[in-house]
């Protein structure tokens, strides 16, 4: 380690109000991997301008971006890019010699794991969720040219405001729903013990006649809903996929290059150690 | 490395113009050596107070300043402490809690160099500049109880406001001058083959009758004035000890723990190769 570093090293940092481990095992261990001169850390910041400030005061080289910051760097950078324009949340920035370029590489992964697993774009979609990632799916889905669309959310202000920006329809539950394509973009699934754990978030008649289901929750990655569509046979697309391909992009921006599949699910399973 | 790096590691920086791999290595290499959870790079800020900012917003534990921001950040930190104070200049950055405190372990360096060599302040000292070093240098002298001096520097604006502020008197050349302690505070003797790198900043019979001589320039640590030095038996303090020392307490500063002499004379060693 003592000998890697040096003063040309480039530093990559996230920027997070709960940082883990995940990103910084990720990217240091694909680093070493490729063998590129490059270091990561994650960062909890005490003021988020001030944050901004060093990435351009240091130059340091990029910085992915988790809550509670992802709306507020959008004034800070200086060149938002359509990803990260499409829903107004930033989860990656680049320091191109001094200018920061703004992305969203959540969007774009879910964009290119539609196209990768060739999903109808002519399918009825339902998405569960309207908060920061169900945005992220919504606009991805309508990009990909998914048209008909229902946003399930018990939330109805950010539930019906979701569903109208895409011209989809909201409701409360997703009871009776028309099957195809059905989006978990909740964490109802998510590892922890709370209790939605164990919870399926679509009824599982809906599971069953489905074209394929695509759960955003990643940790863990076979979740019951991801489970219960294995089990019927059905297709499914999953949160690990996700983070990993977002990942992926993000290094890219990054450094300039493109691990392979191996590298970063290798990357993966070490981040998550 | 991947697996040392976490998102609890201490991010340790320096700010500097022109940085050199110096600090980046004898940092990482005691970190590990101690096995503390600290990672040290070097960074050439684009603006010092968009850096200064990052220091706080990231968190970063600790700063090492060099040319040509060690007066500009005076303003920039909440807590001055003496050693910087008494020479309006910081090359230490220490972020506790959110609190900036601004130390100059050049100046205490010297100071605890003139101790551990029980170097009598009752002899004259004759420094040679009138640059930053010289600065350091008279204030610490003072501090130590030198009260009879002689600054020699061609330069009548700087040398003069040096030699008045610490009750010293100023000269332009050394010849004829009372040995003593002589101190070369400028870059004469420095390597790297300029037209200064094999001149003596003492004339010979100066350095012939000296009581101790001491070289601020470290590289290399046997400037044709310390040799001259030795070849006379007249006891020597060199530039090295000084840096070593000054990166010693900035490392006790940052991390709350103090090398070993021969830790911090290997990690040097390491720095150079």
């Amino acid at each position: 380690m003592a000998s890697r570093i040096s003063k040309d090293t480039q530093l990559c940092i996230s920027l997070s109000g709960r940082p883990s481990n995940i990103g910084t095992r990720f990217h240091n261990y694909l680093y070493e991997e490729l063998g590129l001169d490059f270091v990561y850390k994650a960062f909890r910041p005490t003021d988020i301008g001030d944050a901004v400030a060093g990435i351009r005061g240091l130059g340091i080289r990029g910085a992915g971006v988790s809550m509670p910051f992802k709306e507020a760097v959008l004034s800070l950078v200086d060149v938002l890019h359509d990803s990260a324009r499409a829903i107004e949340s930033v989860n990656t920035i680049v320091n191109d010699d001094g200018a920061l370029h703004a992305y969203n590489t959540d969007y774009q992964a879910v964009v290119d794991l539609l196209a990768a697993h060739d999903v109808d774009p002519a399918l009825p979609v339902t998405i569960a969720g309207s908060g920061g990632m169900a945005k992220a799916v919504a606009a991805a889905l309508r990009h990909s040219g998914f048209t008909e669309g229902t946003v399930v959310a018990r939330n109805e202000v950010s539930g019906r405001a979701l569903a109208q920006k895409y011209g989809y329809t909201w409701r409360t539950d997703a009871t009776g729903l028309t099957p195809g394509l059905l989006v978990n973009a909740t964490p109802i699934g998510m590892s922890g013990g709370g209790p939605d754990s164990e919870t399926l978030s679509f009824p599982e008649d809906a599971i069953t006649a489905a074209s394929t289901v695509f759960d955003v929750v990643a940790m863990p990655p076979d979740t019951p809903l991801v489970r219960a569509a294995r089990e019927h046979g059905v297709p499914t697309i999953t949160g690990d996929e996700v983070i990993a391909l977002q990942a992926a992009l993000q290094f890219e921006l990054y450094t300039g290059v493109r691990p392979t599949d191996q590298q970063i699910r290798r990357a993966s399973e070490y981040s998550r150690q």
